[in-house]
């Protein structure tokens, strides 16, 4: 436990890397575009070396990955642990690579997997974060959701993931946005500013409709009549979408606040949406990928 | 009543005409890729004109038009007829366009707009659709759907309809199947053939779902872990799209058995969702559309 720790979230569009001190503190984060897509097959130690340069002295106990580096079209699969799954069994199954001298240890988290309407869910890199956000606030028990292209709800009990559950929020909101006939009534530019009204206004509609299907027209027809202005349209149809998502959600779930995990320009939007159903919840940043890496390295003998 | 009508459905991406006898029997029926989106905006006349060769001699009464033809993009707007409304206020709400002397009088039939939910609605071409199948069927009463790129849903009481809704189902199969992540797992060619098993299986996972963002990750996790065989996945997708929209419908619908009205490939799939959910249910084909031009034309004095 006394030495740094390097951990990397290598995902399909983009690598982040930290320096963790012993304490799980980060020393210096960076990043860089290659995703594993952007990344030939056996370029990954190559690419992480130079996503290192100039920690090789800082005396790290090794790396510790997660996200889709262990997928197969990552670095090397490393086979989905089994739900549910505590620090421990994650811990446990880590999938070792060959040690990369001036870094030392080189190992990748395991994804979960799990059943639900008797169908398989899968995750690689959300099981990190939750863990870290759990470690960072104290919690056993509750229900967690890390919002993104694909979204995910996560319910742990006892320190362990018990289930999840997989929604296309953000990637059906950008085919909506970019490639669906509303894109013709939306502004072109999309580096849309959040208007609170237009997306409280959509996660209530979200709720009335009852199928995201049913509701998006809504958006084509606001504009024909020109019930809205278009610059508000984009926060309109995002209402719609993550209103669609929560609509799910019991008004009460057990175990205390939702906890929000991910970047805040994201998790602000599902606070207001929960807000406006008098759901409590509570956010945690990007920071929990560190603090999940960290502590899975803590449990392993090796990298302790 | 003595003469034939030069019936038209001009939509976006296509051009469909008919010439019907007195009593509304097809005696040809053409097609042209010409949808509105392709026409100049002074160039309907002559498209017009070129679909309808040969006919001049016919001793036409005149063309009736539904469809976009008669929305912003198309030969001149045709303000929306609101709703409850029946074959006589959209007859009487024809959009005249000057006469084209070879082929007499030509007019447009006006879209419906109504309100549900505190927002607009509308259509333009089904309307037409619908009052056909009024006609074909003898029928006043009762619940009519129109699947297809926007599916919509007609509540018709006393002959008029009353109110619609619209689901995007359509298009958001289509963005799915070709543009998500989904479409890395399914197969490249588009030309999908139907299994019922896999189809009926989506439908099924729809309802416990209770949204479509939920329930489009399982096309990916079942692929992954190869449950279904790639060749299923675009039924099993349809499936969870159309069982998505279904999902709202009542178990047994006022007004007898739904009415389905649309291209065969297409209502057969609708009419297995919802015969597995026990909802009566009768088909009619796009023969609609030129019922409902005829009985239209039939109750406008110059038109009859």
């Amino acid at each position: 436990m006394g030495a740094p720790l390097i951990a990397v979230d290598w995902g399909t569009s983009s690598l982040r890397a930290a320096l963790l001190d012993a304490a799980g503190r980060v020393l210096e984060e960076r990043s860089a575009p290659q995703g594993i897509l952007a990344v030939p097959p056996d370029g990954f130690p190559a690419v992480l070396a130079a996503a290192c340069r100039g920690w090789e002295g800082a005396g790290a106990r090794g790396v510790l990955m997660s996200g889709m580096v262990g997928s197969r079209q990552g670095w090397q699969e490393a086979a989905y642990c089994p739900c549910p799954a505590g620090f421990g069994d994650v811990a446990a199954r880590l999938l070792r690579l060959p040690d990369l001298p001036p870094l030392g240890r080189v190992a990748i988290v395991p994804g979960l997997r799990c059943e639900h309407d008797g169908l398989p869910d899968v995750m690689r890199g959300e099981e990190t974060q939750a863990f870290g956000a759990l470690e960072l606030l104290g919690l056993q028990d509750g229900l967690l959701l890390l919002p993104g292209t694909h979204s995910k709800w996560v319910q742990v009990r006892g320190g362990r993931i018990e289930s999840f559950s997989t929604f296309m929020t953000g990637e059906v909101y950008g085919l909506l946005r970019r490639q669906s006939i509303l894109a013709r009534t939306l502004p072109e530019s999309h580096d849309d500013e959040l208007d609170r009204d237009a997306f409280l206004r959509g996660v209530g509609q979200a709720r009335e409709a009852g199928s995201l299907l049913r509701s998006a027209f809504g958006v084509r027809t606001l504009a024909l009549f020109e019930s809205l202005p278009a610059a508000f349209l984009p926060s309109y149809l995002s209402g719609l979408v993550i209103g669609d998502e929560l609509r799910l959600l019991q008004p009460a779930p057990a175990g205390g606040p939702v906890v929000l995990i991910g970047a805040p320009a994201l998790t602000l939007r599902y606070e207001l949406a929960l807000q406006s159903r008098g759901i409590a919840c509570r956010r945690v940043g990007p920071e929990a990928t560190w603090r999940g890496l960290w502590a899975i390295a803590r449990t392993v003998e090796d990298f302790a």
